[in-house]
Parts: C-alpha cells; sequence; structure tokens
C-alpha cells in the first residue's frame, strides 16, 4: 500500500483571535493548508505557521479563500470566475513568499471553505482556481476534494492532482459530501472515523451512505483544524492508520 | 549620459474608486511601481495594471506600503520592523504572482508612502524591507530614495540599489526632501521642474535649496501619479530630458 | 402641486478616495442620502458631509449598504435577512451619531445599492431594513423605491415612507426600473431626464416605455452623486421644475 | 459603604473568532462594556451581547476603540484627536442603534486598550473622547480609568463621570497602572487580587506599590474578559466583596 497524506487547514487565526491548536495539530499532520491572509491568516501568524510547519518537517501548501475575514471564508461571495482567479493568485503568491521567507516552500493549493465548495460542484469556478494556480507556479499541486469538479479541472489545467476524503464526513452514493443539514453528514465517533479511514485507503475506495465502494485514487486525508476535537480526531486517524501498517507521507513534499 | 529611467505609482485605485489616470501614465513612464492592496489596489486593478504595462513595455514593480486602506498609506502605523518585513514580503509575493498572471514580471521594490519616509530615516526599518525583498526573491532590484538609509540596506542585503529623485520636490542641503511644510518643497511649476530634472541628471547631482551639487548616481525620476497634473508634469519632464538628448529606459527592464 | 424633493447618494468617499462633486451637489439637491462607512465613507467623511448638509440646508439621511467597500456596495452579498437587520441598524446609529456630532439630524433612511435592489424585489430584505430602522428610532421616514416591495415592509413596520423615482432611468411596465442590461434602461439626455421628470412629477404618475402612467405618489427624485454628469443632470431638472413652478423641498427636513 | 460596579469587556469575537465566556462573564459583572466593530465585535455579536445582557439584568456601555481589527485595539494608530472624537462618535452610535434593537440601552462609554491608555496620559485624546460623547448623548455617563486625564476630561465637558481600578494590576505611587513591563504590574494570584479590592472598595482608595492610599471614589472595578481565568478572578472578586457586605451593582443602570 503506498502512503497516504494527513492535512489539515492551519494558521486560521487573526491577529489576537486563537484559531485551533496548530502546534499540536503540526505534531500530527504531514501537510498544512495555510490561509492567506483574506478569510483568516495575516502575515505574522502565516511567517509563524510556515517556520513551525519547516521545523516539524510539514509540508505547506496555500489555502486562498474569499476575501471575507467575517465570514472566515464560509459565505459564497459574489465573485465571477474571472475575479476569482485574481484573489487566488493573489493569495497564492503571497503564502509562497512568506513560505520562502520563513525558510519553506509550498508546494501545493487547496481552496478553502465556500471558495472550495463552489469549486467542488462548478467546473468554471474550478477551472479559475487551476488556471490561477497554473499561471502563478505550474509545480504547484492541486489539492482537490475526491471526484469533484476540482480534479478534471486540474489535469486539464495540466496539474499534478491530489485527491482527499475527509475523516468526518459522509459520502453519498455519487461520493459527494452529504449536506452538513442532513442525517449522516458527519462522523462525530473518533474510533468509527479512524476505522472507516483505514477502510477507504486500504480499499482505495470511498464509501458511501450504503456502504458502496466508488474506487478513488485517495492521497489525502482531511482533519479540520479548528473544532474543538480536531486534534483527537487526528491522532486517532494517524495511530489507526499506523497501527495496520499504513505510511503517513505528504504527497509533494 | 546613460539612460535614466521614469516611474509613478500606478494601480492606486480601489474597487470603484479611481486614482490618476493610468493608461495616460503608462504612456509616459518606463517603470510602474503597483500597488499591492493594502494600502490602496485590489486584485483585479493589480492584474489590469500589469496587463497594459506589458503591453507598452513599461518595467513593474512591487510597491508595498502599510495596511492602511483608509489613510492610503501616508500615516505612520505602529508596526515593528520585523512585523513590517512580513507585510513587505506578503504583498512582494502578492504583486509577482499577478504580474506573472498577466504576463508581465516585477523586477523591483520600491516602498509606498510613509513606509518609504520611514524607511529613509530609520535604517531598521529599511532593513526589514531589504530583508524581505532578499528572502522572496535576491533578483529584485530596489528602488530607494536617493542619499537615505534605503540606500545602504539594500546593498547591505546583496540587492542591487538604484536611486531615484522627485520630479517635483526640493531638496535640503543634505540631499533629503524638504518637508512639505517647509517652503521649497514642492516645485509647482512644470517647466521649472523638468529643467531641475534635466540638469540633475546631467550633472549626476541632486540640486539643493542653495543650488549646491551633491553628486548622486541617479538612475530614476519618480513623478506623482495621483495628482491632477501628474500626466502632464511626467510628459514636461520626459520631453525635457528627450529633447536633450537623454534616452529614457527602465532602470531594470 | 405639492413640493417634490431631490436626492442624491453623497459623501460616498472613502479616505483619500473622492467619489462626485459633494460641494456642487449640496447646493442642488434638497435631500442627502449620506453613506455609513460599510460601502463607502467614512468617519470623517461623514462628519464632513453632515456640517455642509446643515450649512446649506439640505436634509439629511442613513444610507445604509452591504459591508463591501471593495464592491462599492453594488455586490448582492449573501447575508440573511436577520444579518441585514443588525447591519442596517448599526449604520443608521453611528450616522445619526455622526449627524449629531456635526450638528444635523438625520431624518430618514434610504438603503444602498444592491441592497436597495434585493429590498426592492424580496420584502424579507424589506421588512428588515424597516425593522432595523423601527428599532433604532420609529421617527425616521423611509426612502423608498417607488411601487417597489419596499413600499409595504416600511407601512408595515408603522414608518412614514416616502417614494422616489430615478432622474435618468426608464421604467418597465409594471413602475420597475428597466435593467441597465436592457435598452431603455438609462436616459442620457438631460433636457430629456429633465422633461420626463417634470411630467412624472406633474401627472403624480410613473411614465412606462410604452408611455402609460402609473400613478404613484412621487416625494422625491433621486440624482445620482457619482456619474460624470451628476452634477449637470441634477442642475437640469432642478431648473426644469422650477422653471414650471414646482417647488423644491425636503420630504422630511 | 455604597455599592460598587463590576465591569468587564464583552463581545470581543469577531465572525467565527470566539474571545473569553461572554455568557459565564454575564453572570458575573453588572456593566458589559461592549465593543464596537472597529478594533473587535460586529453587529451579529453586539446585538446578542446587548440581548443576553438584557435577560441578565447587567447594564451596557459602548466600549470604541482605534479602528485596528488586527491589533485588537491594542496598538497606539496615529489619529489625531479630532479625527479620534469622529470615531468616538461613530462608535458610540452604533452600539447606541443596536442596544435598542436589541432591547436593551446603553448608559455609558468607556475606552478600549490603546485609545483608553493614550487618553489616560494625553488630555486632549481624553476630550475628544468626552467631546464625542457629549455630542451623541449628553445623558451618557464616561467610565474612566481612575486619576488620569479622562476624569477632568469628562468633567470638563459636563459629563457623569466614574472612576474604576483594575483586579489584577498593581498601581505606582501616583496611582496610574504600572506598566506591564515592569515588576508588580500583574496581581496573578485570585486571592490576592480579591483582597487587594475589598481593601480599596472598603477604603476609597487605591493601594499603591509601597502600600500607600491615594483616596479615590471608586465606582467600578475593571476584570479582564479575554484571559484564561478572567471568569475565575471575577467570581473571586464578586464573592469576597459579598461576603463582606458590599452590594454589587452597575454605577448606571
Amino acid at each position: 500500500m503506498a502512503s497516504v497524506d494527513l492535512n489539515a487547514d492551519l494558521g486560521e487565526g487573526y491577529g489576537a483571535y486563537a484559531c485551533g491548536d496548530d502546534g499540536a495539530m503540526l505534531s500530527v499532520v504531514t501537510s498544512a493548508n495555510v490561509a492567506c491572509g483574506l478569510h483568516a491568516g495575516d502575515p505574522e501568524i502565516m511567517a509563524a505557521t510556515f517556520r513551525l510547519a519547516k521545523e516539524k518537517g510539514v509540508a505547506v501548501g496555500a489555502h486562498p479563500g474569499f476575501p471575507d475575514l467575517w465570514g472566515f471564508g464560509r459565505r459564497r461571495m459574489p465573485f465571477t470566475p474571472a475575479e476569482i482567479e485574481r484573489l487566488v493568485a493573489y493569495q497564492v503568491g503571497a503564502a509562497a513568499a512568506l513560505a520562502a521567507y520563513a525558510g519553506h516552500r509550498i508546494t501545493y493549493v487547496k481552496a478553502h471553505g465556500a471558495l472550495a465548495n463552489l469549486a467542488a460542484e462548478d467546473r468554471a469556478v474550478a477551472d479559475a482556481i487551476a488556471g490561477a494556480v497554473k499561471a502563478v507556479d505550474r509545480n504547484l499541486a492541486l489539492l482537490a476534494i475526491a471526484l469533484t469538479a476540482q480534479v478534471p479541472a486540474g489535469e486539464a489545467a495540466g496539474l499534478e492532482v491530489h485527491q482527499e476524503i475527509f475523516a468526518d464526513r459522509g459520502y453519498t452514493e455519487e461520493g459527494q459530501l452529504i449536506a452538513r443539514s442532513q442525517p449522516g453528514a458527519l462522523i462525530t465517533d473518533q474510533e468509527e472515523a479512524a476505522e472507516r479511514i483505514l477502510t477507504m485507503v486500504r480499499d482505495g475506495a470511498i464509501l458511501t451512505a450504503s456502504g458502496r465502494k466508488l474506487p478513488t485514487p485517495i492521497r489525502s486525508i482531511c482533519v479540520h483544524g479548528d473544532s474543538a476535537h480536531a486534534v483527537g480526531t487526528a491522532r486517532a486517524v494517524r495511530a489507526k492508520l499506523e497501527g495496520a501498517g499504513v505510511t503517513l507521507a505528504p504527497f509533494k513534499p
């Protein structure tokens, strides 16, 4: 079995506002998606997060979102794909610069929150994100939500694309995330979440609500960085995978 | 006589707010200092300015300032040199990315407004700016206000440094800009401004209020982009220099 | 014939960014809708605008919009009616305070841009705006776009409601503004605009594209404050009305 | 012995960012200083905080600060007293409106962070704050840091002024807060803090580092809302005072 990556959104504080326990999380994950200052994060937090990730041997990626600090990037803001392209290019450049400043190097891009969800559904938005990444640095990989429009968009742009699944979410029969308002959307039991992840990684398939297996080249597992149980879930998933002999390693070191 | 560069601050609008006549200015200057979104500019304006500069064969640089849109970067914000370093790295990265996106390439960095004035006086701030530029891309040049702390700071960081004078400002006996509150600070007559600039460029020296000449390797002339007479002054300076056989060309194409 | 009011959006600059010629406009209009700092305006501009309006005998109202300085309040931001209610209350309070500070007093509220357009179509949003006004000060009037959901919402909240028409816009057969993308949306000829306004005011009716007249209690005419021809259009409308014996006066002094 | 008030800064989150345990704190304090959206807080949080304070019978005041969300209002921003006056008026108005919206009513104003510290030292700034309060609503009281320039400024403006001491801070021989960088600045032991407060309230005097007592009309005790031990300290102070027979009540219900 190939290795798998464990990623989390980090550096999501702002000024005096903290968000999650980045120090603890950076001891568990293998890749850190770092907020770029428009929906969360600021130059101080970005530099500190990149520096700490470097120390801990964690790979880093830019994590651009909508310019919506108030909404933490979770609101679907009314921007056109062309505007999104510029917004993403801006953030990827800022992140690349601060990573370099901190002695690290970003190797991938993953969209945040509402931008990611929109890009999962809307190919034009996914193309905009991929186009921005390609324009800024075609060697950056794209970390895409598995089986969504993000995947073909990244491939069409000639980017290296890696697919991720979520540690604590249920999946529809089409392999999409079950909407948070629906039953089965969230897996709250850590042991159950870890067990599901091991099954999916081992089988190379997404497990749907009905128990079907959708073959998927799973390269990374996303654990959320900002919830109360985030570190616990991440540790449980990691322990379960390692216990089963799965190697944890960044998909793009 | 070597060629000289003509630079202006451009892309200083924000959303629906316009600032200056960038189209006209880009037909006159040889280098454009492009605002990076924290004191002015936004991703849309940045991309459009870089694209138009590329079309017109104008060199482009990042023009970082304090995060102070309300004050247009003219207030001295209470940031430490270390914080300024991160703020500058962030902005340089964002500008480099949007220039690449627009098919152009930034070749230099010039600080804006209060940040530039502070860096002219305070070596620690000048070092912070130079350090940020070096960390992000050591091939970027630094466009420095002549005879200020910006020059040795850039040189100490190993950067290529070019010095600029201002088309419409008077100089003290030490070669510093006369404070705007003092008599002789502003040269409002376009013909006089152009004549002074020709003299300084020809003699390779800054002309002080008393008429002394301070030898200075003048590589660029700054014309302001946002005043009512900006385009007129820029054209007058350019015409005067060209009429005297001086070649106008970017210091860092 | 009763008097009619002439209103314009003013105080729409931000920091160093100017927007329109407020001084000239305040010599023409009878009511000024003052931006409240979230889509345009800032405390300095608000205070200065209220002060100048007071000097010129112009009535003032709060002009709240979406928190979208970048988009000048013209983007439909994804806020719920309940969130809009709080956003409007916040802005009305800030405007009331700065008007008092400047020696003036706001007497009405008019929504701006995308918020106004949304409230014209969506009764829940219109109710949110009316509810916020009522909660903050039930003596404030509501200046509503004629024949839209804003009118019944204001009336249901027990507010004094006044209806406005636009000087430079064409109307559908239902009395709604023709969308800007459609033919006939804009009346660009000042004389034609002024003539149409006189007809509508005289007849107490909105003139549709086909020439029908929809009886409407027209109490105010909106002239835009930020276009190149704004002052000219405002003067033409005022001259035409005064020439025909119509008195210009605020609907809520 | 008269009653004494217990106040804390509340509503200091922003969007998804939490700050302190407002619910617990509102069960302990008698007055809540509510952030106004420029250094912390937003319309959602303001309305919710005012509503909860109303339910719990806690008095509320506007808590204006510098427009510095990134710095949480702790940076001394370069604004003139005249600009500060407008900034404070804006925030007081917004807070008054949202309190009214939430069914409550602000009865006082207390400056936040760097603005408060500046106003403690600089009479012109203190006058600006007092002037803004007076202009917006002369019935609002001013909650002032004891023995600072805030007190005479408020009195000169004709405002009702109440003086506060800090539960966890040491005092110089002049009755000023010992700078945080100095020894004795912070009282970290809750029992010691509570004991000191009881002594000061009972004696009507500020206790200095050397043990001197400076007679002061102490009307309120400030407990910080955003530290880890905030609720514990507040409870300890309240219990100590009540145990000694001191009544806790708002200075301005």
